[in-house]
């Protein structure tokens, strides 16, 4: 995505240490984060991957005059290896080596340490702050950043169109909303919220913009308060005419960069300010402070609203599934087919063909708009990169000898999909059916569970992981991430997953459930479906699916498998088959009654 | 265990109030806790029951003008409101309506809130000061606890005798942990520690002592360093002679009452002391301010140390569960006959009169010392207090129609035993069958779980819950405790339940995995062993069964189980019928083998 073939990494890191040199700072704090705190960052803000090569969704460098040190999550570890193998790198896990314990240990007496206030947000400047207050180091914001003054190609800042989000997709007007909001900061007993994230705006302001690749929704910021009013700062010229001319009253257009300045001019002394510390720039609280504001740190108040969806939301998101299941179901037909037989032909399909193929049968779907992330298409042992990408140069051939994986995704007018299918043609390595089998059963055990209401997602991932866990496996990656109304795939605030995270799952969240197994260089394995949260007649919760794909039975050991376990994947088939024969071409229909035949 | 008698609560309390009142104070935070912040206090420390009759092993009180809040956790709902049901008393949720927020929400500007710096670990004290700090009231240190002073007959501080604990039971000596501890200080740069934990010093210096019922441990405090010496102190006319006369030179006898005085002159400003906090007196925290040490707060050196039991204590642990499960089988056979004999013969067994002869069986035992806890013997509806006591009032027949539940263990001189069980004689209400079988699924899913190194209890509670939870039942208790070796029955840090807790589950700890199902006035089940961790072949960790001890199998519904779970219950009856049968009568071998019978 990059064009960073004029400067080697060498060029790169060389130049940024002499502008450190010169701003008189020992290390500079340099996260992928841009100022929305998000995973996808506009190519204007990928200053981690310009200076590094390392592309991943999430990670963090520390660059010194000696090293580069990286940190990047288990999904990350083989792929940062590849791209950051240079002498100039030190590797480190992001959790368990954090940058803040890396810096505590490596930083000296006195050092200066950069950082962009804009790309740090709270929390992270905390942990950074008491690292550095270890070792008597100091932090000191950087008012430009200093990755932007040696990238002279720097892309320019996106420029997205934003339009409009009709209410019969959104379900609930701006107004209604922002009203919501007012009464939730009323109890809250704040005067104002100030917020950052894309996804939160988009669906506060029911806009949509076209500022990071996959994520319709544009890069603003807003200051709501208590009179249900709102401040937008967003270039003017983004919005499409037709929102221009039906703004409504209680939106308040300021430019994008009078952000800060109208933060400190708007806001009096003692006042109270809600900002969430995980995701908004450490300069806001900076801000906030300077103008004698009580800052109140609460995670995500916006942020859950818009994680737990409305009728019409929910609506939406079982129709699109139902568009995306007959693309799914076209294209593994495609597959199933057109694997043997150009493999037969010597002509063999490649992983880049078939994640085109998936994306064409999804445009020829109605509502259909974008791919909702980088498809992951990977044969063979490409699939142990659980965040693997296809490009030009890497773009290995689909064999029937070898298992093959899909983790693929749209954006559609009415909602948003992700699912993940493992295939296979002919042959299997070692140990695969069995991984397989016990992959179907982690699936499987979270699909079906029952919990009470308070129950939150680190309770319940291990009663995903357990078939594994009886076979001595695992995987390094969350069980499952929240999934936006066409908004961000990867959805805050809920996630089911090791690490700790106290939020309480709702009826009418969205997410996914994919437990995975991965043998490096061999092969990978994963299972993925979309879910919503249902409230039963007895008051306790359980997933809903809303992924209409077949999962193939070939590879299940049907022997180790539970009565439960074969009556949930008949039923699942039967579900699957009922809804996507009437949208499906015979020929389609016809593979489809095989592929969710009874086991 | 208190005589209130000759004073109401109502009288208590005025008398309460009024010397707040002249202490200028508007409210009393009033916990159960002693200095040594543990489970059990001794008579002279369990204030907050001779003020409000609360007698449960959790709980705090607020004590304002107008009200006495109780904050008591989900064990003791039911029994708090029969134990303080006066109009004095407002009831809350000790983990959901924290009181901290409590007083945030009822507090004042102004008011000055009283504690005892002795009996409030920090981080409770951190949590009272952000409540106080958010409404501009004060924490106001007693010098003398309010509560002492209008307590006529408060009886004595403890004088339990203090003896040597052998090297053949502890299996590494004082001087060798002390060495451990000063090496584990010098990793953590750290010139010192204080420990005010009863457990952790008995542990640690190879004593054990009488202060509390049922906890074989004296109360004192520790300060040890970096060169391996450890100051001790105690009542030195605790110690009896042989351990006087033995005492080695790395441990200084110091008088306990010198203990805050003491760390104020022995530690100079700019040392680095680490203290628990969320086990020691916030008292420490600020004598060790005071004299302008640095203090680092970790959570449980000494607490980990201790929980990771060693070769010799874990063998011990095996074998003192081999002498009570010959108690327990006693008291199952016994109990199976009698039960349905006397009340045919219209003199039922009591509640009391169970508990009593497992006590008994047990005292049987070589190397028996005390119960470890106040057993729970429960008839009927009564079960359904999760921590029921019975006394000479309160002690309920056992009557064949009617479930029993008792739950019971012992200190012997190798360990600690802790287990329950569920009986039934003839009839059961509707619904037990099905709820017994599920907690019985509940437990058989954790005793067989494997997980990963890094997990933590946590993790893995919800893979308890489940079969409940499939019905749409639950607990609210914990899932599983630690447990000390000849020391607490429920023991630090470990522990399997719904609250977070950072601590990774490692081979050589002890637990309980104790699920179970409670009907209010109607019924209660709960099946519990302990457990200690090993490491298996793979490096995954698993459960190994210590508890020996027959489970009822006649209300399982056989249809209902697993072939796994039927292979596991009959696989578990085999090796309790096989170890325990050489140590029985031939009566109770036949009564066994029927008991162990393969279903």
């Amino acid at each position: 995505m990059l064009d960073t073939a004029r400067r080697s990494t060498a060029e790169i890191i060389a130049a940024l240490r002499e502008e450190l040199s010169e701003r008189a700072l020992d290390a500079f704090i340099l996260p992928r984060f841009d100022a929305h705190q998000g995973e996808y960052v506009a190519p204007h803000d990928q200053r981690l991957a310009y200076v590094t090569g390392f592309t991943g969704s999430a990670g963090m460098a520390i660059v010194t005059a000696k090293t580069v040190a990286l940190f990047v999550d288990g999904r990350y570890q083989v792929q940062v290896r590849n791209e950051c193998a240079g002498p100039f790198f030190s590797h480190h896990h992001l959790f368990n080596e954090p940058p803040e314990s890396w810096l505590a240990q490596n930083a000296q007496k006195g050092w200066q340490v950069g950082y962009d206030a804009m790309h740090l947000p709270p929390n992270w400047f905390d942990r950074f702050a008491r690292a550095c207050d270890k070792v008597e180091a100091q932090l000191v914001a950087q008012i430009s950043n200093p990755v932007d003054a040696v990238w002279p190609d720097q892309p320019a800042p996106p420029m997205g169109r934003i339009s409009a989000f009709p209410l019969q997709f959104s379900g609930r007007s701006s107004k209604d909303k922002l009203l919501d909001l007012a009464a939730a900061l009323e109890r809250e007993n704040a005067d104002f919220i100030v917020d950052t994230q894309p996804d939160n705006i988009a669906w506060l302001l029911n806009v949509r913009g076209a500022d990071v690749a996959f994520n319709p929704m544009p890069h603003s910021f807003v200051l709501a308060g208590r009179d249900g009013k709102v401040v937008w700062f967003v270039a003017s010229q983004k919005l499409d005419d037709s929102l221009l001319d039906s703004l409504p009253d209680h939106i308040e257009l300021q430019p994008f960069d009078a952000f800060l300045p109208t933060l400190e001019k708007r806001i009096s002394a003692g006042q109270r300010v809600l900002i969430d510390p995980d995701f908004s720039p450490v300069a806001v609280r900076q801000a906030l402070e300077e103008c004698g504001a009580t800052v109140l740190c609460k995670p995500g108040l916006l942020t859950l609203a818009k994680a737990v969806k409305n009728s019409v939301e929910l609506q939406g998101m079982r129709n699109c599934h139902l568009d995306d299941g007959v693309a799914w179901t076209e294209f593994h037909a495609w597959l199933s087919e057109t694997v043997p037989a150009r493999a037969k032909a010597g002509n063999p399909v490649s992983e880049r063909e078939a994640e085109d193929k998936i994306l064409e049968l999804r445009r020829a779907r109605p509502g259909f708009i974008s791919e909702s992330f980088n498809s992951i298409s990977a044969a063979a042992g490409n699939a142990a990169m659980c965040h693997y990408a296809t490009s030009p140069e890497r773009n290995a051939l689909i064999l029937p000898e070898n298992p093959y994986l899909l983790d693929s995704g749209g954006q559609y007018e009415t909602g948003t999909t992700d699912a993940t299918r493992s295939f296979s043609f002919a042959t299997r390595p070692e140990g695969y059916d069995r991984a397989y089998t016990a992959v179907f059963k982690a699936f499987h055990a979270l699909m079906t569970l029952r919990f009470p209401k308070g129950t939150q997602g680190h309770h319940i991932d291990a009663i995903c992981r357990r078939p594994l866990w009886d076979l001595g496996l695992d995987y390094d990656h969350g069980t499952g991430h929240g999934v936006g109304h066409q908004l961000s795939v990867h959805e805050q605030p809920q996630r089911i997953g090791k690490p700790y995270n106290p939020v309480d799952l709702k009826p009418g969240m969205v997410l996914s459930i994919e437990p995975g197994y991965y043998e490096a260089e061999n092969f990978g394995i994963r299972i993925e479906n979309l879910v919503e949260i249902v409230e039963e007649e007895d008051g306790f919760l359980a997933f809903r699916n809303l992924t209409l794909a077949p999962i193939e039975t070939r590879m299940l050991l049907i022997e180790d498998l539970t009565e439960l376990e074969r009556q949930w994947i008949n039923s699942y088939h039967a579900e699957v088959h009922k809804k996507l024969c009437p949208h499906l071409e015979p020929a389609t229909q016809r593979w489809l009654k095989e592929a969710t035949a009874d086991i």
